[in-house]
């Protein structure tokens, strides 16, 4: 039996709310004793947590499609955890689990959280415990059910995706491929816009960086653009919006360049390209289709044992390194999902 | 038999392409004899012309959903008028016929032309000359094709619709109201208000000359809007979007705030709310509805004979008024659809 009273959880929670670009300085770093899980309950050893776009967000103040997080709450976080001690029936030590362990080494979670499936075991089976924070996670059913149910891709249909590197966009590129589209991807540096094309498959892949974006997508999208899977926002929004096809579906995932943006939100310009082009932007959030996860992971976990879809992750090692790791998104300083290890198996 | 000969037909031409808002130096005069229509054709006196907020678009160069009026061309305008001579045997000499007259006083429609439908005979059971151009109209179909098709509206739905007393914000607001929803006017100025609760039974108005929109949103929609119905863009889109419900849709049919400026569109800042409330904004150009045109006119010519939808079109005489004219349109000086009245009949 594990002995609790030696373990000490050390947490990271909101101390302020950012203006612009996130730093250090916007947390606190507590330390909690441990304790046993309460009957019905487990207690969780995080491993890896999903740092994510979303994140930025989630620490502003006021309403949005989930509450924000308090000042001098744990910081919200999905990941991947061991069990270490149970009072569950259906949870032994030692199963992996995935759910909101938070931004700290040890989570308990309560016989309601298990019976809201808010934490669920995984089977390593079908993926790595990264994959599972990947495209077999939170990022995977946003692209899969973003691509699948929005943009409802047909064979032949040009599909352009920023962000392609990073976890929705791996997902989006390479599904549309599957369903038979043409896809081009847009990201930063040559690293990444190899990674897009030579490893997992895409098309094409615009350097924003270091290319003109308006030139590249008429270079590429010749005859216009059928959906388009929007991770970024900002001037990119815009220049796909120019050259949309009729009845073009946009998927509206999130707006990186714009979340640290001090100034306020960018609005598309273009947007009247909508009405020439009979075309429809529309917002999703993942939440939604919980019910049909099980279907998207079977689904996915079949590619990626076929050989069809590949995934990279992006580990940063410790917990300590969370500030500096989360405004890696926002600069482009990850290559693939971004995961922070917080502890060995 | 009609002496052509000594009939004179007084034309309008684009000059000049306008930057920012359009004024009587973009437009050139020019008179042409009337000569007798040609084998399968009609020669047609115009009465009525249509003045919509798209024929700003028409004035610009480059690509829209439409080809732009070129340089020295007649500018392109709907309406009503009568056959004064015919060659076809479907038509009569005083037929009141619906088609693509131009702004001048003749308009000879060749065998093709009539082939295509460019022009057909109207109903005048169904509605008056100028209802023909509004709620019967391409105002009217505008309206009813992207309220039902692209908003569709359930009973209880919160509706806004902008541009509330004009030709395609009349049709949407009554249809919805006949649909069961709740409909919130926005025009502008307490006599379009009035007009818009008390003749056209909207259930509220916002009068964005007057009063602050967003509290007006607040005060009138306080769980928030199902359907938009946006003639407008700038200011109020965004003001609209702060409110959303869940699953909301947007229909994009304009942006009459920003046609002419001279500074390039204002995007809405707050589109991310689609993202955050799931919610879909969609572009629409009704001539995609063409062959549903005859059902729409059937329904709505069936609320005009009941009562349950009023029209109200706002005449005004004299073809060489038609630059004048047009403006009102963009500094809100109409109320009701804007006619332009040629002839008398």
């Amino acid at each position: 039996m594990t002995d609790f009273a030696s373990l000490q959880n050390h947490q990271i929670r909101l101390a302020a709310r950012p203006v612009g670009m996130t730093t250090r300085e916007n947390w606190s770093f507590t330390t909690e004793p441990v304790a046993a899980p309460a009957d019905g309950g487990i207690l969780v050893k995080t491993l890896y947590l999903s740092l994510d776009p979303a994140m930025r967000g989630w620490m502003n103040e006021g309403k949005s499609y989930i509450a924000p997080v308090e000042i001098g709450e744990v910081m919200r976080a999905g990941g991947i955890g061991k069990v270490v001690a149970s009072e569950h029936p259906d949870f032994a030590e030692g199963d992996l689990v995935s759910g909101g362990l938070g931004v700290q080494e040890y989570k308990e979670f309560g016989a309601a959280d298990i019976k809201r499936s808010g934490v669920f075991k995984i089977d390593t089976r079908l993926g790595t415990p990264t994959q599972w924070l990947n495209v077999l996670g939170m990022p995977g059913m946003t692209g899969y059910f973003g691509l699948m149910d929005v943009g409802q891709p047909k064979a032949g249909d040009v599909v352009v995706v920023s962000g392609a590197s990073g976890a929705v966009g791996q997902t989006v590129g390479q599904l549309a491929k599957i369903k038979g589209c043409r896809v081009v991807g847009i990201a930063g540096g040559k690293a990444k816009c190899d990674f897009v094309v030579d490893e997992l498959g895409f098309d094409a892949c615009i350097d924003y960086k270091n290319e003109d974006v308006r030139e590249g997508l008429k270079a590429q999208c010749p005859e216009g653009i059928d959906i388009y899977f929007d991770n970024v926002g900002g001037e990119i929004l815009d220049h796909v919006l120019a050259r949309l096809r009729r009845k073009a579906r946009i998927i509206i995932c999130g707006a990186i360049s714009q979340y640290n943006s001090a100034t306020g939100m960018q609005g598309p310009k273009n947007y009247l390209s909508l009405l020439v082009n009979r075309a429809r932007m529309e917002g999703i959030v993942v939440f939604d289709y919980a019910d049909r996860y099980p279907v998207a992971i079977a689904e996915l976990a079949g590619y990626l044992e076929d050989g069809r879809m590949k995934s990279r992750e992006d580990v940063v090692a410790g917990l300590d390194t969370f500030p500096e790791s989360l405004v890696k998104l926002f600069t482009g300083g990850n290559f693939g999902k971004l995961v922070l290890q917080v502890a060995s198996e």
